[in-house]
């Protein structure tokens, strides 16, 4: 997708260049700062090692200035219980909304905009009035307000969510799981390694493995796991007589 | 949920409070620091206007003291192309693999603790081998590393949104979990009962301990299976001299 960031008015320039680097793990690039002060913008561009996407990002004079060439505008805001006649879409439900309402954002042949106030205020009034719906993060009422550079983390996770662009995660080299049979084998097993050092006596043959396998369903065993155990059994087995 | 984030050796008191907060934001309480640097850690607990997440934060001398309470361990890590036989569950694929394999702790009967290693290296092997399952965020290859705060502000809001809403818990889970420290006395014990019969002879006791724990923390144990285990080792190891 495209999608620029817009950060209105940032009063930290560490929030600046925690913007960018969460972009930049989301693989967005495209930052714009409205009406930076100025100490503040020169000290988050001349950061040592900042991202390329803070090189990168250009400040504008006005929100029209940033805004021109997007299809969307998107506000984020933390009040919820502002009195709006736009929509307002949850954090989690951005890809659900997007797909329903604005497909030409979702598949990339139009850019949207997504508006960051001010730290200590969020997005006023103006600015949420030129938005095409708001955002909001269901954080908890308790603690409801959020700092900027996780904010922009967690729109950008959800964002690159939204769009399918997240990369497809190694499912890891997993082992394979035992089978019904694995655990039938085993809990004949076990229960024989039971019987040969007398452990739960009073229970019968068939007690014995059905209380054994019942146990055994729950264990999400994987075959190292088997061998391991019919191993042990083996072991407790050798050179002993069985139980009558 | 009640999840414990357990942050070890953190290098940067920001990120220490930038945690709390996040922390907050999505109602979790329980922030735990293991061998974080004095003066590190006195920085963040001394911040003025620090949360009540931060002011309640324990600080542990060793992930073991941090875990014990436990019954699922949870590894963050970005190194996607470790060879691993433990799942490797993507951030948005939480609140499934959580329903599927963790019911007890998505219902809030049971604790998880999720660990952040230190930030230029995150979670080294040792601290990953301690985990049942590794959490991976999906960021983009080319800017793979993630800042703490926002890795652990992307995970609040992934496990908030996980525990919420939606689909009954499925029977037979009404058996409280084995704890990590369950499991910690299970392995000892069958390391015993392994000596005993002479199992494994060719590992060390300390190699036999680890790799039993390795096995065991796949498990998904309750209470009547560590009850039936620790009953089974005890009957093997009666009447027999421990293994020189």
């Amino acid at each position: 997708m495209k999608v620029r960031f817009v950060l209105v008015r940032p009063r930290n320039p560490l929030n600046i260049g925690a913007s960018s680097r969460a972009m930049a793990n989301f693989g967005f690039g495209d930052l714009a700062v409205v009406k930076p002060y100025a100490p503040v913008w020169r000290e988050a561009k001349s950061a040592v090692g900042g991202e390329p996407v803070l090189k990168a990002a250009r400040d504008f004079a006005s929100v029209e200035d940033a805004l021109g060439d997007c299809a969307l505008v998107v506000g984020t805001t933390a009040v919820r219980e502002r009195r709006t006649d736009r929509p307002v879409v949850s954090l989690p439900d951005l890809g659900d909304y997007l797909r329903k309402h604005h497909p030409d954002i979702r598949n990339g042949t139009a850019r949207a905009a997504i508006l960051f106030g001010p730290e200590k205020t969020g997005l006023s009034g103006p600015y949420l009035a030129r938005c095409q719906f708001w955002l909001t993060i269901p954080t908890d009422p308790a603690c409801p307000s959020m700092n900027l550079g996780q904010a922009v983390a967690l729109c950008a996770y959800e964002w690159a969510r939204a769009g399918g662009t997240t990369a497809p995660v190694n499912a890891g080299t997993d082992l394979p799981p035992a089978t019904i049979e694995d655990r039938r084998r085993l809990a004949r097993h076990a229960a024989e390694a039971f019987d040969a050092v007398r452990f739960l006596p009073f229970l019968s043959a068939a007690e014995k493995i059905k209380k054994i396998r019942q146990r055994l369903l729950h264990w999400n065993l994987r075959r190292p796991d088997v061998a391991l155990l019919h191993g042990f059994f083996r072991f407790v087995l050798k050179d002993r007589p069985r139980a009558p």
